[in-house]
């Protein structure tokens, strides 16, 4: 894919968007975190007045090869039973998403289930899920390419500002686990985790097969390589629709521990990318918290959560409008005729 | 004030709600502080179905004598003329209550200065401020049962469920500093904090004179004779509204430094009012994380916020939404038709 991501840096428009901060009825600072994100959105968007226009979160859905490995508490069916879940509006995401009105759009990225044609779901299959990367690259190297410009294409199609990433896929973290080992250099030990519920034993075992997997693999090492022996449809589309979706100035919502590692990936290729991320919360699974210091960034909540599907983008919503709202709504000292600071 | 308020324990519906969370199509506990909070929610509202009715906030405005001793960043001034900036829509808090439509009312628990009859303003002034708790108590105990009383009132006029606690009040950092340093015997250095802004130097002047106060008042020990002594109007109407709606089986929100040490007061006095407590977040102000930990109770969020108003009870609203939402709107494995967990 040929993109261009430019860095939002912009010295002067930070120093008038602090300024408008710093003039609202509050102390200095005292809106810590959501004012961070408001001069992070400005800067995006190139204007000290920012709005949010039209959210929407698309989950990717795939299936993984190495689910034949034993690493997944969950039988694979259950990602094309998700996707029915999606469809028929019973999961986490849908409610959360209707609750703070955004627009949820799933995506059939490579699921190992024949769904047919059906109005809701957005087929770009690429196959029936990927190889089992413990024994040979998940996915060709074209494969991954389709994938990536597939995400690409979605981004294209949309008309909002904001785009929350979110995913299904049984086995997906222990993909999302082997990308982190490969592009950070964090142990496999400290990247694997319970996923969707490993006994201890479990994450043992599901930590051999990732170390074995990378050993067979060792000379993979530039990020789109890594991606197409490790990753997922659902990773590869994603980190096409990320890439996508900087290149537009989109503030982009990063969910959990799978949604970081597509960034991961997206980030290694394209640095610039990560001014437009909103890392949305810090999840339980183990790894996240690891991954998101090797980005060097803070995620705005810790709820514990470690559901995936983008819940963790659509509950952090609500502080990107707490923060356009503050910087575009409320009165300035002057305008309400309060008093200033002393000196103490 | 004769109030009776019961701890909501009560395993048999405990164990319906924690059914019912672990039927969702997620995995085991994926949705983390969200299904605490709704066990919470259950529990206070005696269902399984809890619902979110009328939510509103109410700020408590007052003055305080100890001003006097300079011990704030703002001149007193600004406590009446953010009052007006509420009554203009034009505070933070506005903002926040407003994106998630909640109800806001405006106090004068004893602001020092006469706003004539307004529409907006609820008036049940004590008095024009404190007296200064370097000197003198900062109330007496019959002005301090009448604030009291008159945030018992407040809350019978409510019809919602769901009510959050904010403040206003130059100097009452100061104030609640010392409510804390009394009721958890935290040393004073760790119970004072910058406010809205003090330097290294105004923080140590802070403390030397809640220090002195301290040592003048040594034997005042009961809750509500500490609460006289040292706390403020609005702090003592908020002790008063925070009891009646744990009495009425209302949902509390708890925001930062302020609140919190109403509400520590509140809990020295009646223990299972904490049962209705969401901590809605930690605030920036050093002390407030210590007194979360003597109240051995944790925030839902933590964004470096340092305001008041109410500020972080509006922010964490959402979070109670989703965590009500998910509970009642979900599908089940069953309903959904998605396999459940198998051996790993």
């Amino acid at each position: 894919m040929n993109i261009k991501i430019s860095a939002t840096s912009h010295p002067a428009l930070e120093a008038q968007l602090a300024a408008a901060i710093n003039n609202k009825t509050k102390p200095l600072g005292s809106l810590g975190r959501l004012e961070h994100l408001a001069v992070q959105i400005g800067l995006v968007q190139q204007t000290t007045q920012p709005a949010l226009r039209e959210p929407s979160i698309i989950v990717f859905a795939g299936d993984h090869g190495v689910v034949a490995e034993g690493i997944s508490a969950f039988p694979q069916d259950v990602t094309w039973q998700m996707v029915e879940n999606f469809l028929a509006d019973g999961a986490a995401i849908n409610v959360f998403a209707r609750q703070n009105s955004i627009a949820l759009h799933v995506v059939d990225a490579g699921v190992n289930h024949d769904f047919g044609t059906r109005e809701k779901l957005l087929s770009m299959k690429v196959a029936n899920g990927t190889r089992n990367f413990a024994k040979e690259p998940a996915m060709t190297v074209a494969q991954c390419q389709t994938a990536m410009k597939n995400g690409a294409e979605l981004v294209a199609a949309l008309s909002g500002n904001v785009l929350g990433f979110g995913e299904m896929g049984i086995g997906n973290t222990t993909a999302a686990a082997a990308l982190m080992h490969k592009l950070t250099g964090v142990p496999v030990a400290d990247c694997v985790g319970a996923g969707t519920g490993l006994s201890a034993e479990g994450i043992r075992h599901k930590q051999a097969v990732i170390e074995a997997a990378v050993a067979l693999h060792a000379n993979v090492e530039a990020p789109a390589d890594v991606l197409a022996t490790f990753g997922g449809f659902e990773i590869a589309t994603m980190v096409g629709a990320m890439l996508a979706a900087a290149e537009r100035r989109m503030v982009l919502l990063i969910d959990g521990f799978i949604v970081t590692s597509a960034l991961l990936v997206a980030a290694r290729m394209h640095p610039a990318i990560l001014d437009y991320c909103v890392f949305s919360h810090q999840s339980d699974e183990s790894g996240h918290a690891r991954m998101l210091q090797a980005l060097q960034v803070k995620p705005v909540l810790q709820l514990d959560l470690r559901l995936g599907e983008g819940t963790g983008a659509a509950l952090v919503y609500p502080m990107l409008q707490a923060a356009v709202n503050f910087l575009n709504q409320m009165a300035t000292f002057a305008s309400a005729q309060v008093s200033e600071k002393s000196s103490d």
